[in-house]
């Protein structure tokens, strides 16, 4: 029932990927974790391989500088790690660090890899994956106070959000951990539980053991994960929804999205029923549960045009509203700060 | 993404336990699955050991009347395998039959067990387990009419109600098939989806893939798991909500019930909060759901107590109400039977 956890600080791989496009976990751990990644890992540098602006390291030179983990920061078409690539980590585990990834091909299916890993006493982390067991979820109220990001889809902002919240209230002095469920921020944060992968009786269980009882003032700021109105995925919303016992929620959505993004023939929720929706699960777990207020994604509109929809979307709702890439995610700190 | 098949008829096994209550599913299969049981094989015939009333065999005697199948009819204490037992299921191979068990342990994690179906080309089935991957739900709508049998908790009599629905429609010549969802159903019908013990991911997707498409008229008959207001185990009842796409449902609960079974400090939700909330989980993938009838066991009443309360419930919601152990679910079937 432990959680997984990674040793940073960390090297990047990124390999002789050349589209930034698939380089999003590299560029994810350099915008939020740049006190963790001590430098990349290329083939081929200065030539065509993707640069994410960090100092090169040799492997040598990087263990030598204090790495720990060499991570993946890459995801090539179709998810699978090339074969060219396992001498890397395989040299990586002989200088002495443990390797993270977050593809859909597992380390541990690799034969190779799995017995230099042994032989070295090196820890292979498959984040993507579930191999812990978990106890099922009791319901039972703890202390401590959290913060879950739900959405009207994947993908509107829930992680970003998250971080941003944890970041903002670090700031300000507050004691507050990020709680990831999903690859990339289990990589940010260095730990956490792909909450999608865990076996299905056990959703709620995973939840409650990623954000234990804690200090009456901390606050988890939990990643959520998928929508409660999304055909595939809501189950683990639900579970996640139920095991995280939010004090606090922040409802997240792209304002320029009508249609499910993975199901273009399933219309996006309104906001009134995702809050009416989410408010009713929560309550299940956290009675006093309440949304604090809502994160918009307004890269579809002009700027005047976002700072018009942020207002009337306050307004309609009686809650802050904030696009954490256009203005940060300050308004919603206010509340935390004042939370009863 | 093929369901797990398990061949029929079957062999009862119940070895050695004396106790009935932990050959609950040897019990079960008799009950729902007679013209499936060839017969029992008990250690100890005459003694102690449990008898399901069934003809005894031998294994050699069982797969020469044509038994395709040894199941382990009995939970011992701990759902462990006794090690006395492993050379029975060994003989059981070699007699010719698979083997299937509902038990936590899997067969697949015993070394000799595995090496000798291999060697022989049995198949071993963990009916609790899920090896089988599926695809991410999709939420598009597909022919056929798909029943779902759903709670206020967990054990309120959902697998009973589906099999006695199917039963009852199949005996007045409807096309009808039972969907299994958990363990003693995959059993009872031979098939089905462990659906509590896939990847949380592809939770719908599973049950999409149990009830697939059928004939305009056919009818699946669904087992429901769990209950929306459960805070350990809603995560999977939303996705077998979502997955199924119901036309119709049916409400279960236990009368005498004031808390949730495995969790006694959580209250059970009202009937008119269940519908509610089943009613808007199930219409995001089939928008014309509805209820057709509630199933209560009203075990714990007086007869006259019991009839009261079924009839003060079926007005109360303008719904048949049945307990299928005293009545039957005759009253459910005619809804179905003009079902628009």
């Amino acid at each position: 029932m432990s959680i997984q956890q990674i040793r940073k600080p960390y090297l990047i791989f990124v390999g002789d990927i050349e589209d930034p496009r698939n380089a999003k976990t590299g560029f994810g751990l350099r915008d939020w974790a740049r006190q963790d990644c001590l430098g990349q890992l290329r083939y081929n540098d200065g030539e065509r391989a993707v640069d994410l602006g960090l100092p090169v390291f040799s492997l040598e030179e990087a263990a030598l500088a204090g790495a720990r983990t060499l991570v993946i920061g890459i995801s090539p078409p179709g998810g699978q790690l090339p074969a060219h690539w396992y001498p890397t980590l395989i040299a990586a585990l002989e200088a002495g660090l443990d390797v993270a990834s977050g593809l859909h091909q597992r380390l541990q299916d690799i034969p190779n890899i799995v017995r230099q890993a042994a032989r070295l006493g090196r820890t292979l982390h498959d984040v993507r994956h579930c191999n812990t067991t978990f106890s099922v979820g009791t319901g039972l109220a703890r202390q401590g106070r959290r913060l879950l990001t739900v959405g009207t889809d994947c993908a509107v902002g829930k992680k970003y959000t998250a971080l941003a919240i944890a970041n903002a209230l670090a700031k300000r002095g507050h004691r507050a951990d990020f709680r990831a469920t999903g690859q990339t921020g289990i990589l940010i944060s260095g730990r956490g539980v792909a909450i999608d992968a865990v076996v299905a009786d056990f959703i709620s269980g995973a939840a409650e053991a990623l954000s234990p009882a804690n200090d009456p003032h901390h606050w988890d700021i939990i990643e959520g994960q998928g929508s409660l109105f999304h055909p595939a995925f809501a189950g683990v919303t639900l579970g996640l929804v139920h095991g995280s016992q939010p004090s606090a929620m922040v409802l997240c959505h792209d304002w320029g999205r009508q249609n499910l993004l993975a199901l273009p023939h399933v219309a996006i929720v309104s906001l009134e029923r995702a809050i009416e929706g989410y408010l009713a699960a929560a309550r299940l777990t956290s009675p006093q549960a309440r949304f604090i207020g809502l994160s918009l994604n307004t890269s579809a509109l002009s700027a005047a045009k976002a700072n018009e929809v942020l207002k009337d979307t306050a307004e309609r709702f009686h809650l802050p509203c904030v696009d954490p890439i256009r203005g940060g995610v300050e308004a919603l700190i206010d509340g935390l700060e004042h939370f009863e």
